[in-house]
């Protein structure tokens, strides 16, 4: 590592994330394989019995933005990784680290997008705790949300599993999320507020798995670092290249002219309520289908293929007809988005 | 609530945190009754398979102390919290909040006393994540564990199920936890140095379940808010009265010593290696030997006894003979602890 210090870079999902945990977290703690890395572990309990469990710790400034709250999100991005591995969210469990002089017209605020999100979702929250640190030495809230999924089915969409000539699907418009938590922590004037994408997936996930099963090959949400730093941690897994369409990028128009001024690309904004699926060619065009007649997926949009064996490239064809390679996120675009 | 703001007693894990959680934070997220609150929760995966699932966030200052750090504290009372509820801990998450600025020596040396903690333990660390905060918007390190464990027997330990005539034994020593922080924060000169109890004890609860099997009635680590605490709250769960013997309770003379200096009293003084168990009187014998016999158990001793069912009140036999009312926690004596 280059640095003796943990910089913001190091949260922010890219590169510096990466080094992080591949040159010191991973191999001190558990030695898991990149290729075996995904957004839920998958245990085996007694009787050979499959479960899920993931972790994520939710740190977004400001705490309550336009279209959610880190209430909302916590439970959203958490059941969002159970489904991404293929399980039906079971459990979550909630650890809320609150600075003291928290309101508690605030707190409740947040509990109560954390019960509504839980109940859409179709899953309990079990288990909690509560810690409180002095002014200062946090900001407001951060909460870490874990969760425990369990199998109704033997598929194992993963990481590792895109082969060449699948397609990529995308349910709807990248970048909203992290466009809409800057906007509102910088206090940018847009012409059109944008919202937070954040949504529970599992149902469309549930939808997909059980219309095309062993197909889908690869399920993955596109949070920090954004589309780009997921799909070439998908090339990097699959040893495959990716081929993603410009033209085919769904974009917010707020979104899109957000990103210009800014010189942000929405490719690496990140996304709460986006799933990519690379599947089987032959179902491409029917869980395409699936996907739109699902609430969140009206959008859907397929937005590249898996073109070759190789070290792992994603390459853009651009709106002109150009080829030019997409890397994962660099240092830190946009710090606390999640 | 009287306050509209958080106060650093709501985590303290006395009065304070109860009203928190009784007033605001269960009725919003998950109407677990306060009877059926325990350590982990406890779910049913498929098949009727039965899962053990916690969570904790440590935010303990300073991050290394005397005899451990923050890292292997969260490995043990995450395997501890899943060994109280019954369950043989099976596989661990990791949610790092890492404050800009952090010395990557520091990091190092906390994982590493994280993996030995989970080596020890026999619990893998399975899943894992790693959030930034900028600078003066967190304290070095905040870390959540959430745990998962499966049941190997039918049995049920749990806060609600003491009987009178059972008898309350501890497996060691009070407050050397607690101690050993605050002593190391405020940089106090103690003739000998007072080191942590942190340690797993799932393999003291395997033994104790497998040799006594449903005449262990309850099991809690007094953690934050102390022997005191935690037996206060078995007391109104189970709707009985509990004795404590003064006399009969081990305390380290250097622990002792502080405690008096500084006017605090080592029953309301964080343990983390430390459980209080209550078994019916038929096999208490029997069951201290089992603790002696076991590492972390050397020094285990029967403190006091459930006397009637009542309104959950915690009297103390004093030294010279009298009866005291304990109580919980009011307040915060010892912040941020763990």
């Amino acid at each position: 590592m280059e640095n003796d210090i943990i910089l913001l870079g190091h949260g922010s999902g890219g590169k510096l994330s990466h080094q992080l945990l591949d040159e010191l977290i991973i191999p001190t703690l558990s030695q898991v394989a990149q290729s075996e890395q995904n957004d839920a572990a998958v245990l085996e309990g007694i009787n050979s019995e499959r479960i899920a469990f993931t972790t994520d710790s939710y740190v977004v400034d400001p705490i309550i933005f336009p279209g959610g709250n880190i209430g909302d999100l916590a439970i959203n991005g958490t059941v969002n990784d159970l489904a991404m591995s293929g399980a039906r969210p079971l459990a979550i469990s909630v650890g809320l680290i609150l600075e003291e002089g928290l309101k508690l017209t605030e707190l409740q605020e947040i509990l109560t997008a954390m019960k509504a999100a839980a109940d859409k979702a179709q899953v309990k929250i079990v288990t909690g705790d509560t810690k409180v640190v002095p002014r200062g030495k946090g900001d407001k809230i951060f909460i870490n949300t874990s969760g425990i999924g369990v199998f109704d089915h033997e598929l194992t969409p993963a990481g590792n599993a895109a082969k060449p000539g699948d397609k990529v699907l995308i349910n709807g418009s990248v970048g909203d999320h992290g466009m809409a938590v800057l906007a509102s922590r910088e206090g940018l004037d847009l012409q059109s507020e944008i919202a937070t994408d954040s949504a529970a997936l599992n149902v469309m996930v549930e939808k997909l798995l059980a219309e095309h099963g062993a197909a889908v090959h690869v399920l993955r949400d596109p949070t920090r670092g954004g589309v780009a730093t997921t799909l070439k941690e998908i090339a990097l897994q699959s040893g495959v290249d990716i081929c993603l369409d410009e033209r085919a990028l769904p974009v917010n128009p707020a979104v899109a002219s957000a990103c210009a001024i800014l010189g942000l690309d929405p490719l690496f904004v990140a996304n709460e309520g986006k799933l990519l699926a690379v599947v089987d060619a032959d179902v491409a065009t029917a869980a395409l289908a699936t996907m739109r007649g699902r609430e969140f997926g009206e959008q859907a949009v397929i937005i590249g293929e898996v073109t070759e064996v190789s070290a792992g490239r994603v390459m853009m064809r651009t709106a002109i007809g150009g080829l030019r390679a997409s890397e994962m996120l660099a240092g830190e675009q946009l710090p606390r988005i999640c």
